[in-house]
């Protein structure tokens, strides 16, 4: 084995760096290895003119840095690519391209580092033979296989001092302030940013809500003398019997329309318990920064394991964190268990309700 | 002279514990007042059984802390305060009444921290007699009178670490990042942390806009080979012509929709210019957090100047900030140079636009 | 059951407000529990004039707060108490004294927030008797039986917060930045802020060093062009042949010397290999600020386990992180596993030696 | 003009980068200016091959980053260069050459960003007819001629940041901690992060202590109920008497040994008052992280204002902040008030000591 190529794919997550900067240092320092960078996801592995070779220079002081030196924006998977003919957008199957690269590069292994989306191309390409190991990235936290995915910790970090600053002028003003985080399908950063902050509500995708009790919980604060309430919200929760009674209006296909769902409860608190209510949006800041220390040390574990598989010449696994064991698992395996949700009857909610958070299906 | 009181109003900002700290500090040790806390601004002249004696464990470890221990909220001035008679709101002049309290409460000194609304009821109230010491407060920076507000350099830093998370986002997929920030008369914060975080554009209330040069910016930066741009907004940015062309939805006059001009403009340049954009909103987070060691710093030295003023009988005097000195002023003039605008012909947008900075005026 | 008692024992770790806080609050919430909480660590438990009843008023506003409401400082374990005889310091066994007022207090049980030797002595008290749960804290992470504990993520942080900071000061000036970190029988924080903060260097107390090799990586990265380098070293490192011959001053029984083997090392470098060098001593600076979220989020689900154990009618256990499973095991089998050391042929010594850090066993 | 220079001297400062950018946006973007960089202060004078030029991609991203893209690390300045002779080290006068390279490298004015000491070298110059525009620099905030310097904010922060982290250290554990911090000779830091941390005892160079009060307070702070106090020391702070009397061991001339003083304070109030003590030494902590946006602010400003002055042909002088204004006056006047010392008689002083602050000379 000589040479080893590395792509980057899907959503934005702090610790991409890391893992980059520890897989050419691993293959350089253990096992003598070549490596590849492809730039933007996937367009890399089939445009492989942007290849270049990643040397130890390349990846100096980036460990402390969010983002990823290689891109993550792409044209899409290469089983459905978008490409522009005669001024029209038209999707091909560019698979073949794709495996036909990796032996024109003479990639011994490639290692993907991408979400759901990503592995699940990445699975389909191991099936038509290339050497791939996977390794699980995802602010969401909702990757199977794994405990934790990097990335997590420091969108759990940005979402929790957003609460520790919400509450001090919250306290000021006798206000409701309500804080819309990331998570479409899991609501990982709602909860644990909500416990670790010290939120009064939090509503997530896997507990459909009413805003009967959250009204409620506001008035019971009041009677206690906390005239001020915080409510972390997951920008994929979903009142009971869908978002319509909201009347939130429908997004168009090309504009994400981030505070759609904050904004609307805010209103509703607003109106209907005429409690004043503010409303923030963190948005992408919750893909940026450095990276916290957890998540540039899983990363670089992530990427050294995945070296060492590599050399090993295994394909089809992804790497995963168990407790302090940094492992392997096969590929499909670890999609077959994605997304992890939060489970409404575990642990973690059951200790939340105890501290009295309120999820709104009480 | 044996007790002085204090009151913070209007808007949040951090700080306000550090000076309510230095005053019960300073009036003690230095000159052996008593120090009366009035709660949530001028109601706590007018309710003056909310009024407590403030000693020195009510102050320990407040220091770092955001918000007020005081309370901001409150119910109006005292010359138009809001009163429930018979179920309806009306307004009354209550200010006889509060003076009468200052003089109830054996107040010889009544220091006030707030921003420009609260300074100049204040004002009025010292025309009629009242022995008030003003401090004054904004996160905006544009009180008049003075170099600095505490509350700025709070809001500054939240403003500039949001700029700084969203670059690495920003680089990795080819997208404008809009990022709206507080200021509805005054850009300062907008621009400060432009400059400070690096951002492309910035759109301030004193410079009206069009999205023409803007969008050339994005273009001319596509060439140089950087597909991502940074635009810092201030929430009462507005483009040549007025809002209106943005068909921005008329506000309800109970519920404030922050993110207004941020998302429009994030919108017009997706369909205008066909580049992805993603907006967040800072919201009450600029308020909120542990004050920075300046706010601290300019909080404290304004309350033991208050009370220095107030103990040599000094009243109608707005503390304040004149290079690396602490001094003081007539209200009165202090009020006439409020608010306190951006140049846009001054060094501050001139070196922005050295930078290649992008104002929408060019 | 009606009554609970809690007690924080031991060297300060941030996460015990948030254990009391979640212990309040699970207790009355789920069970209808009163709450006392003894001050002092196990001085509480000797001197219960000190204990207080615990309301949900008292834990408002802690989560987010370093250090502990509740003390921490004691004067040693009931089974050798020192105590002040005729002006003179005595020892004596005050455990009767201690399991007596358990039942005195009518604590049906007791929460002890410790590290080993507050969880030892909690096992002696379980062995007479007393209904103690125990929660294992420790900043420096080698408690056994547990994942991790609380109090290390913060370490962590500040750990490679401070070799962030010293990369850039370094590469201005051609130096060798020497940063002197806890952990006097495990090399946890060391390891994990070096590997995270991208040291060149770690010393550890489980990999006896030589500075030979040391001396061998500072010339090889001038080679290559990096003329300055950052050392992660562990307060408890010891070279190979002992610390004498490093002619580090003997310690004074009462008076510790922080910065003692982080200095000598700095001293010997610059003489034998003749490259300035700097030192940094973080101290207890490891044990403050406010706690990571995730450091607020195991803690708070430490305690609400704990409560339910207590309520369950436990005892003799010690609540721990298995993965992403909060379970608990019998507080006996976890000291038999504590100190929990680094593992010098383990993972994360090989993927650090694998990125090219050297620990001077080379 | 068709070229300008610009180098870095002295000690690393944050904002350095700062500068470097606003210099070259600046440069080109308002006189289109080329901009050659000096590497290693005045060594990129004396040894021209190590000069390059700065495009704007050479400057990307370094806004945020600390230290200097254009090395601070020397040989000395040109009036006595540090040169290495037959094995030998001797002293040379290579101004002559320094001022021959300035012509040969057809540098139309040179920008010099440094302290004390390299400002004081770069007016000598000018008097030999360098084109020399100056920019201060320094953490310790001693320059005259100028409000603020960029650095020490950020020095500032950490300082505080420290201070903060150690109150809750503190204050559950009863003790007295001992924060180091930079200051030879002006104890600006420690006065600032002591005031804005809020320390109980500032010892700086420009006010000779005594233990004495400084027990005292230790010891009226415990009848209060507080049995923990928190020191910051400027490592130029001396004993009255001198430092002798602490028996602080003779330094080597190499090795710099940070700690000194505020590891003897820590032991003598040990001894004497018989108070548990900890100390901690920031070193070059201080010097690093990521600028606040106000030095980062402040640098910028100071960036492009030279480079208009240079533009405008102007020489031998600094630029300066003089309240909110940018401006510049001659260097040799600046250099006649630097360094500038805190007055002990000062407002700051006395707010301080109104606040309850102790500094030893009561």
């Amino acid at each position: 084995m000589r040479r080893i190529g590395i792509l980057t794919g899907g959503g934005d997550a702090p610790g991409l760096n890391a893992v980059i900067r520890a897989v050419v240092h691993t293959a350089k320092n253990e096992f003598d290895l070549q490596v590849l960078g492809l730039r933007n996801g996937f367009d890399g592995l089939v445009e492989p003119e942007s290849v270049r070779v990643l040397s130890r220079s390349e990846v100096r002081g980036i460990l402390s840095r969010g983002g990823t030196i290689l891109g993550a924006a792409n044209r899409g998977n290469p089983f459905a690519r978008k490409i522009i003919v005669d001024g029209r957008e038209e999707v091909r199957d560019v698979s073949a391209q794709a495996l036909h690269n990796i032996e024109q590069l003479k990639l011994d292994s490639l290692i993907v580092v991408g979400g759901d989306g990503t592995l699940r191309i990445s699975k389909e390409l191991c099936d038509r033979g290339a050497p791939i190991i996977g390794i699980p990235k995802t602010i969401d936290n909702d990757m199977g296989g794994t405990d934790q995915t990097f990335g997590f910790s420091t969108a759990m970090r940005t979402a929790t001092e957003a609460i520790d600053k919400l509450h001090t002028t919250a306290e000021s003003h006798h206000r409701v302030m309500v804080l819309e985080l990331m998570g479409r399908d899991a609501g990982w950063i709602a909860l644990a940013a909500g416990i670790s902050g010290g939120a009064d509500v939090i509503l997530i995708p896997e507990i459909p809500f009413d805003l009967q009790p959250v009204m409620q919980i506001f008035r019971a604060r009041a009677k206690r003398g906390s005239y001020f309430s915080i409510m972390a919200i997951a920008e994929g929760a979903c009142p009971k019997g869908g978002l319509q009674q909201f009347k939130i209006p429908a997004h168009g296909l090309h504009i994400p329309r981030l505070g759609g769902i904050a904004q609307q409860v805010a209103d509703q608190i607003h109106e209907k318990a005429g409690v004043e209510s503010r409303c923030t949006v963190l948005g992408h800041l919750q893909r940026g920064g450095t990276p916290t220390p957890f998540d540039r040390w899983l990363a670089t574990r992530y990427g050294a394991a995945a070296v060492r598989l590599a050399a090993a010449g295994e394909h089809g696994l992804m790497v995963n964190l168990r407790g302090r064991h940094i492992g392997s698992m096969p590929l499909d395996e670890a999609l077959a268990q994605t997304p992890k949700l939060v489970d409404p009857a575990g642990e973690l909610v059951t200790t939340a309700r105890g501290l009295g958070i309120v999820f709104g299906d009480e």
